[in-house]
């Protein structure tokens, strides 16, 4: 059975929304307009990290292997910055260990990881594991689709969550702890870029090697 | 059993990689030096949609409707610019339309789509449907993990495939057409930014409206 596309048909009677563009209101040279108006040779910081941080990139490794790396909580000990020690806790699934950006802040992980769709999202938090509201929301693409090439290209956005901008749960901070995650973000795309390298350098060296990807410790 | 975390242990025989940046290799200090070196009050073009181009944001509607809606390719047809007119191929999930960018110009398209990790990916392209290589890869996750509030955040990504700077099947092209999909590139993050608020406003209205997001015509 085939029927009729009929797009927004069902807005006749509710009105359509304002500021939709598309070739039946606006032609190709009134949309070229709004295009050119919005392309810069340069782009303000708050516009392009303030609210999301993307980063991403390609990676000369198999895209299956990597995407089983990065699925495990303790990869985050190979390639951050700073995430170590990571232990079980007694809640499957969760793990404890230390962000040694600063002495004694504990960090939880939770790794959520889709095998088809080989999204890898790493829900953390500083100092306490019942709300992990921290979520590196990454994902492994296949670049031979993307990119016409063997290896991978990984894909990593994170969210400003209003917890940033205040802690939620002061009473967990160690008590001389001055810092809080939050004043990092707009520094984060950059650590997030040194650890993206970091993470494109350790999986193209064990690739290059013939080392397995996701190491002996971590099988165990 | 708990096992000892053993970071980049494999690498002692094989030797580090370079250019890794580790809390044990680089004090804080060192660390925040280069994060410093890398923010700017500006960012030129090409560093930020020169090989990939990131657009994300915000929509006011329940994420697992919003997913349903864009897993279906025919959402296209309401929040693109240009793509219209989209019939099933005799090939099973494969549709064509036209790109009304140009007159004539064909688009064919596969969503693949994955309800658990609300990815949906549509791989199209112009004037062939044998290899579909412009794949726009989109997410929705729910805002209340990673903003926490109600509603979705709608990632989308497009990789610099080979293929938009030269046309590998210019046979299959209408031959007046003098335009490439890949000669607008550069203009890709506003174009598609502009696509991303029409879908925006398309989802808030129906939610707003108490309609539903994915339309009748579509459902049947």
């Amino acid at each position: 059975m085939t029927i009729d596309s009929n797009p927004l048909s069902d807005l006749i009677s509710a009105g359509m929304p304002d500021g939709v563009i598309r070739v039946e209101t606006h032609p190709r040279t009134a949309n070229t307009a709004l295009v050119v108006d919005k392309v810069r040779s340069v782009y303000p910081h708050q516009q392009i990290y303030g609210e999301f941080c993307p980063v991403q990139g390609y990676v000369d490794a198999p895209p299956d292997e990597l995407y089983e790396w990065l699925a495990d909580s303790r990869s985050l000990e190979e390639w951050t910055y700073s995430t170590r020690g990571l232990v079980a806790t007694e809640e499957p699934g969760l793990w404890v260990g230390y962000d040694r950006l600063n002495t004694d802040t504990e960090i939880y992980v939770r790794t959520v990881a889709n095998p088809a769709a080989m999204t890898v999202d790493y829900h953390c938090a500083w100092d306490q594991g019942r709300h992990l509201w921290m979520i590196y929301l990454m994902r492994v693409v296949d670049a031979q689709l993307v990119l016409n090439k063997p290896g991978s290209v990984v894909l990593w956005n994170n969210c400003r969550h209003p917890f940033y901008d205040e802690n939620p749960y002061p009473e967990a901070a160690p008590p001389e702890r001055a810092e809080w995650v939050g004043d990092l973000w707009d520094m984060f795309w950059a650590g997030h870029q040194i650890e993206l390298e970091n993470l494109t350098a350790i999986a193209e060296h064990r690739h290059g090697h013939g080392l397995p990807l996701t190491p002996e410790w971590m099988r165990a």
